[in-house]
């Protein structure tokens, strides 16, 4: 099966035909949907599958437990409105280089694994990577078991109503045990690949990112009558923490963002008596990082105090900074540049499954170009060419990693 | 049956108990039952009920047609988690006005009806005094067949769904010709009468105010690795505007609100493809709110540009400035002297819909203390004393009213 096939088949999978984005939360219709998928394609490449403890989805060449595994993969999850690349390339790309290796008459001296992580977006239950979290311990059960999505409902409720049984999530000793390296190919979402001219690039680490919540709490009152001076808007303080953090991060050199906000009652003539909103920030260092949160913060309590509003923060997930193994890079590299494609060496913003494991074990990344650096967005791409060259890298990678 | 009995029976109707709030937004289960309440406490005091083409509910002492009717009420409807007076407080003192009048052996020499105007808070379909507005022919039938709930439906689907006919709406000119003067009582929606020590005042005049809605649209966008220079984010804009709105209420002696916003695809690891918000503008006179607001349009077009972001706007509704019939609030202020009771006159800057009424027959208002003059909240509040004062003073103007 060639890539280009593979990817035909996954790609109406979820898609809203209204914005052209996908909207695959994990234990939803749609994520059953990419699941059977998965299902479907390991077996028609002779790969065994299998649900670990934690809900994340497996596929096998060989039998794990004995030598240490090779492991690729990534996730199936989206962003709301997301697009097709952003955690499908590397599963796809996972299932063509192992169709190429079948072809080639490969015997692989380790298993093979593919993964696909859930809820790697965070998009349902508010943590990013959770699958991983809790397989590698990064998250407790007890505090994953009471994360609750929009509507309420738990992940336990999730995962029950989805099928599967949640009574035995958290940390995967034995799985872990049982992998020598994992390798995650994804798509880059920035432009240093468009604009060094090269189609794949080997990840160099993570920066520390993580995601707060900050509640602002005034009074809900009528917006025709209340005088200026008696107001307690939340909505005031909120919009000068979104300009601080703009501030802040151009000062530091860092990213701050808020792409989610919820203000309580909503409605257009009342005064909201609550403004919650989700800042995402990201730097180079864990210092430049605690330092941006705390100018944001600083602000928006500062904000709040003007305005008689109440303001609380919350941390609802912090991944410290992730240099990918070393080692393991090198031999991507090596391995690449054996295969004569002389790859370079990038950082990125973005937080991976990959950056998870890397805490547990031997992890690395392979990215592919992205024309115009846009990523959870619709208008998300790659071209065919440079998929195939991802395809290629990743072969050659498996081929190394799996031959001794 | 006395004020507090009536209060009592439709206080829970509606009510979301982890709120304390009300959601009665139009044509919902919650709306029905309103209705249902009203139905059955208008066939307890003898009077006849009666849907106007509009899905207005009326009920008549007397046959209008004849004499010129004297009609009392206000709306039913709730904003998102409102209080429980915004509205019911002047049907329930209408019936129990009625109540009072029957037992006092009145006998009216012109029809009294009782209204309850359909989406006065604009909470469902996003243009504030709905019912009124059809009635007057302030909104053309064609306009608002097509406005749509946050779901999609329209009005016509709505009314169908609850059983009504919505192939009829629009102005109703024999209904506003057997009209010669309506009075709506309502709980004062800020604290001038607390101030002032009263319990009831006639009202002077609405301010001019509107809704507009203003689009950012942006480019939606990967949190963790667009570049601070590469981003079109629209909630940097939007925040902008929030404060400018403020600082230009604050120079205009004049009202800005923002308290309604929806970011899409609200996901906290992207950034927004746009931001949607509702900017609620108020003013003393008609050239104070078209300076407010062009003051607000213009920050917002500036800070959009900033952002490569694309910005527009849409008028939503505008009530322009409205002075109730002086001859009539003349004679609510003698009728009330001649009952012992000195009211005040105050402005407001609410929409109600007596203001849209009183474009076409005279109209006047009513307003009951609120003592924290808090509205549109759970905590929206009248103390039982004050509400029996309302009820005194509204038998009085109908006794007056309806004497010859």
């Amino acid at each position: 099966m060639t890539f280009a096939e593979l990817w035909a088949e996954l790609l109406p999978v979820g898609r809203n035909e209204g914005t052209g984005g996908y909207r695959r939360f994990s234990w939803t219709e749609a994520d059953a949907a990419c699941r059977a998928w998965f299902a479907r394609t390991a077996t028609q490449l002779g790969l065994r599958t299998d649900y670990d403890r934690n809900g994340n989805l497996w596929a096998w060449w060989g039998r794990p437990g004995g030598e240490q595994a090779v492991v690729t993969g990534s996730h199936l999850d989206s962003v709301p409105d997301g697009g097709a690349y952003d955690g499908p390339l590397g599963v796809v790309s996972a299932f063509a280089a192992i169709s190429q290796l079948r072809s080639d008459g490969f015997r692989p001296a380790r298993p093979i694994g593919v993964a696909a992580f859930t809820e790697e977006e965070g998009a349902r239950f508010g943590v990013a990577c959770l699958g991983s979290r809790l397989m590698t311990g990064a998250i407790t059960p007890v505090a994953a078991a009471g994360l609750r999505d929009s509507d309420g409902l738990t992940l336990r409720d999730a995962m029950v109503a989805a099928g599967r049984d949640a009574s035995d999530i958290g940390a995967d000793e034995e799985l872990l045990a049982g992998i020598g390296a994992y390798v995650e190919l994804h798509i880059e979402q920035g432009r240093a690949l468009a604009d060094l001219g090269a189609p794949v690039a080997v990840a160099d680490g993570i920066w520390p990112h993580g995601r707060w919540r900050i509640d602002f709490a005034g009074q809900a009152d009528h917006a025709g009558t209340t005088r200026l001076a008696d107001r307690r808007d939340p909505m005031l303080p909120y919009a000068a923490t979104v300009l601080a953090a703009r501030a802040a991060a151009e000062s530091c050199g860092a990213l701050a963002t808020f792409g989610k906000v919820v203000a309580e009652p909503g409605a257009a003539n009342a005064i909201s008596s609550s403004v919650r909103a989700w800042l995402d920030a990201r730097a180079p260092d864990q210092a430049t990082l605690t330092e941006l949160v705390s100018q944001i913060w600083a602000a928006a309590q500062d904000a709040a105090s003007q305005h008689g509003v109440d303001v609380r923060q919350q941390r609802e997930s912090v991944t410290p900074p992730v240099s990918f193994d070393r080692g393991l890079s090198d031999r991507l590299a090596g391995a690449l540049r054996g295969a004569g494609l002389d790859v370079p060496v990038l950082p990125t913003g973005a937080g991976h499954d990959a950056g998870v494991l890397a805490a547990r074990i031997p992890a690395a990344m392979l990215f592919v170009r992205n024309p115009s650096g846009v990523s959870h967005s619709p208008a998300e791409h790659a071209e065919m060419a440079d998929c195939e060259a991802g395809v290629a890298a990743l072969t050659a990678v498996l081929a190394d990693l799996a031959a001794q």
